[in-house]
């Protein structure tokens, strides 16, 4: 899974079918400093995920392993909200004082 | 999913019996400032995308789970037509004004 | 999909049983612009390639969705071969004139 | 699979209910000399590795081939715990002078 | 598929039991010129390569194909050791005389 930032949204009224009700978050990669990278994801959000929040997704046909997934065409999704990460023995990331 | 903009077509007309009858697509993948990178692929159509739209694509198997790509060799399709995109509180893309 | 050239070919008398019959392409990526790229991999041939040639591959578990890659350990297969390419209004690859 | 090293963890409460139980650790990439690279995976675990171990860990849809994530939207897995790594002949990594 | 180099080995003692039995190799991925990259894998060997050998590996679920790795945690397998690369009409690699 990788760590990533929500960001932003994506409206698509124009879709397949099967992506019809998905929520679509624009999820920027962190750095193991946990700063913004270059490069982001549109993800699915099956765990009601908000905007800055520092989030676990999964990607590849291991994104379609959640109830909301299933059988779509979705190569990301995030299935997790992260509380805390630590890195080399200290807090890298606290999300009560983010 | 990534976010690509439709920037031209592929035509080739020796290709496996599977493709027969998909649009083929260059994509050229986005920055989260919604400008051209270096990267590009060629995704099938299933949504009835047009030149110049800035659109989602699935890539990998999630890829074939659209009615037009299921069981062929398909790696990335494009299942959505991006209306606006949002990043950081600002619209970083919008149909309408494009 | 992936826009590549072929380059070259790759010869194995030692390998897995069921990789037997299979033709290997040394597959240079190309770019937007259709020259050649650092990258390559190497492809199955399923419709009849030859050196030179501007091809389409898939990648992944795409790639065994051909009768010649079905079940194999195959992860790029060649499943198209392409005659022309427009990128932004213009022709960027023509087969004929290639 | 690909080395990495186990250099903290991730803690979420708020997650897709597959995910519960399953320890994520942050894994940094390591180079051919068994340094640390720029880039990390979130992984679960499924061996009971240990922060600082070098570690071996599968991805994608390979990733779900243990029983710890068999059917889950995990897309990394830690699945061997690195005793010795050889390079060119000579000792790259060994555990117990680590 | 990619070329790469056996250029050593891994021994890990703890490990998914899925694991038991096979081996692991440290293959470095290859240029077009068969020079050696910065980027490497560890792959399972279904061929029976040995160190020093240029290899062709398969990746993702492609890898798990072979009788040795079905059903098995494992994302790199080596499928075929190779004799030859000719590139542009030039032999790149030979394996008599590597």
């Amino acid at each position: 899974m990788k760590l990533g930032r929500v960001v932003g949204t994506v409206v698509a009224s124009r879709k397949d079918e099967k992506l019809e009700g998905l929520r679509l978050y624009m999820v920027q990669d962190l750095s193991l400093g946990i700063t913004g990278r270059d490069s982001f994801v549109v993800a699915v959000d099956s765990v009601g995920a908000g905007v800055n929040e520092v989030v676990l997704y999964a990607s590849g046909s291991s994104a379609r392993q959640t109830r909301e997934t299933d059988g779509r065409p979705v190569d990301a999704v995030i299935m997790a909200i992260v509380d805390t990460v630590e890195v080399n023995g200290a807090v890298a990331y606290d999300k009560t004082g983010d």
